[in-house]
């Protein structure tokens, strides 16, 4: 029996809106916000959208149009009943009450801010400008769009039956992958593919696949709209906008080389537990160590996000243990571009020397690479950054110089204060 | 929004019936059961159960209520209006009125014959006896039962996404297979597969990428309920089972002689064009063809349905060529056991030689090879044939001593009136 009350409905939505809930973002963009609501709720800042892959020309494969029509969408939305219940009452990281009544009060009246969009040379230029809690919040759905209208334009082409098989075969893919992890003692695997998933109802079969395939390996998601209907953690912590707004709000030398550190005490002093990990590679994990004053050595962990990952966690130890930490009970986060390889190899590398765990990103909810002809599904590198901040550029320099970004001159003085001598590129694959 | 009115409605179904149509069989069954009905309506026969793959412990897996359940289902249907209306009205092989008044008057109204069921030694025996043209229509829905039950147990302690991701990976099996022979020239196949499908939704999954996946080149189904859903042709001409039971009946070692041609004649006053296919191997092809009468050599094509297939085509050409015909304007059609890799290298060997077309059936609906753990949802070799006929067993010699069946002496007896002499054993796959 077909539901003819569901086919007429379905067919009155003028789109099929891609975000359809201000949660469908990422938990540590919450946190964030909460943080960034208490102590700068006036700094103005501007996010950008940047394209790192030039070679995927997203304005001749998205109509503006559509990509207006879905932003439009996003910015009709406002918290629903059930999921300011959800924020509100939901236990995160073991405690009750983590987003506090006045975050809460505004954060169900809000909407998000405008945003300009214009075309330049194959690409969208997106940026969105206003109080840093609502223009933050634009990241994550701006980028899911983006990727999910190019998956869309790809697959407008493709039958029913291959549409399927596509489906089928990237399934089996990432049950393959399951079936790798399945089994490994110890292994803690969280889902943080929300920004370049291939799509929401991709992302939400990845999580659930995730779920029966690995048990109490899986975590959680990063993802909150889906931490809430399938039951699972909601799981993050902090990420670089924080310390690039305040170092560009930064007044003098002095005041930049202390602002990460800043970062870190206003969140100190707001959580504590598993949400304590160091975010260190923003302006160089190895000067943010040596410079780093001695109560962060107490932290739960870090989050190694950029550069060499089995370097930067062998850095991380090494700093724990002339701080007098047991590196046994800290915990190390991986987050940079991992695929099942490169999770086998650095748990067996790290797992008994400090307590490990992943955040496996864009190769678990956009592995189509192969999929169809030309990789046209494949993958690329799309951002969303804070690129000023009350009119000040922000920089970021990453333990890999090919994630930097900034004035150049901007650069050079990060470099000076933050003392960065010669780093490694690598490439970005994703 | 849940249909509630379906879900409840599917809760109420006692059991999940496999066969739900008395049309949800082979093709070539009707036809053949049509000329029974009018040459040998009174004949009686057993059709029995064999399951030539030993390992394959039938009554291991499969509950005996579960069976009887499905069985009493198939018992207590009856042809439905609308597929009367399409047996009766549509075109088969360019011809409409296929059937004629009185055998669909007969059909109308038929419900199938009791069954006998016993397990022994792992395995069940499943019997059917009674009048020919009612028995026989037991052979594919029994089969289609026993396979499809056989996938249910094993699928058993599945999990639901580990269910999804076996399903996953057996299309893009199937898929893999259909874009290897996506474009080749002249390329003619078939589904033959209802008897050891792995599901009936299954058959119908295939049936529909088949037709989406290779177009022009996929000719059509044997199963007649897809067929009438699916709006492709229905396939199919004749089996076995017809010179078996025509010898069995024969009163003398002449008359045994000439059973086979006995069928064809029979068959000659009722068809024409496409549905003149000889199979010629019931008591070995050479011998058949070296005493055929000359009006068979004017038939359209010929079935090549066990022994080395390729074999079989030279003998069928060169018999030709004996008889004056021009084999480039006949028909072969192989069916026997394929899969790609053997479709492709029959094409290349006969395409333009002969017009060449295949019956795919075990590996495009059933090629669940090593896709779960113990390779326990490989396909195996069962078969319902018929066994006796008015109290005579029946043999089947096949161009390969492997699938031969019947009593020694009887065998020896057809051998000799045959001139059948030494034969290669093949393995029998499926």
């Amino acid at each position: 029996m077909a539901d003819i009350a569901t086919r007429v409905y379905n067919h009155k939505w003028k789109i099929d809106p891609i975000v359809r809930s201000l949660i469908d973002t990422d938990f540590y963009k919450l946190l964030m916000c909460q943080s960034v609501f208490r102590n700068n709720p006036d700094a103005r800042v501007t996010f950008s959208l940047i394209n790192r892959s030039k070679d995927v020309r997203l304005a001749d494969l998205i109509d503006e149009g559509e990509l207006r029509e879905q932003l439009d969408h996003i910015r009709s939305l406002s918290l629903s009943r059930g999921e300011s219940t959800w924020l509100r009452g939901n236990t995160f990281y073991g405690k009750r009450q983590m987003f506090r009544p006045d975050f809460m009060e505004w954060f169900e009246h809000l909407r998000l801010p405008p945003y300009e969009l214009e075309k330049r040379d194959g690409q969208y230029e997106l940026t969105f400008e206003g109080a840093w809690p609502e223009v933050m919040l634009w990241e994550i759905p701006a980028l899911a769009v983006l990727m999910e209208l190019r998956s869309r334009a790809v697959l407008e082409t493709m039958g029913r039956f291959e549409l399927q098989v596509l489906y089928a075969r990237a399934m089996t893919k990432i049950w393959e992958k399951i079936e790798r992890l399945r089994g490994v003692p110890s292994l803690r695997i969280a889902d943080f593919g929300t920004r370049r998933r291939h799509s929401f109802l991709w992302q939400d079969w990845c999580v659930q696949a995730m779920r029966e395939g690995l048990g109490q390996t899986f975590t959680g998601t990063s993802n909150c709209l889906i931490a809430m209907r399938r039951e699972v953690e909601a799981i993050g912590t902090n990420a670089h906008e924080l310390p690039m707004v305040y170092a560009a709000l930064a007044r003098d030398d002095a005041e930049l080389a202390q602002a990460p550190y800043k970062v870190l005490a206003d969140w100190h002093e707001e959580h504590d537990g598993n949400l304590r990990i160091i975010l260190p590679d923003t302006f160089g994990t190895k000067g943010f160590l040596d410079h780093a004053p001695d109560w962060l050595a107490s932290w739960t962990g870090i989050r190694i996000d950029s550069g060499d990952p089995a370097e930067g966690a062998e850095t991380a130890i090494a700093w724990w243990k002339t701080r007098g930490e047991d590196p046994r009970e800290k915990l190390v986060i991986f987050s940079d571009g991992l695929d099942v390889d490169k999770i086998l190899e650095l748990h067996a590398q790290f797992a008994g020397r400090v307590k490990v765990s992943f955040g496996w990103g864009t190769l678990l909810t956009n592995d189509f690479r192969g999929l169809v002809p030309g990789d046209a599904l494949a993958p690329f590198s799309l951002v969303c950054k804070a690129v000023s901040a009350n009119g000040y550029p922000t920089v970021k320099l990453s333990d890999n110089p090919n994630k930097a970004m900034g004035p150049e001159d901007e650069i050079s003085r990060y470099k000076r204060v933050f003392g960065v001598g010669a780093q490694t590129p690598l490439e970005v694959i994703v």
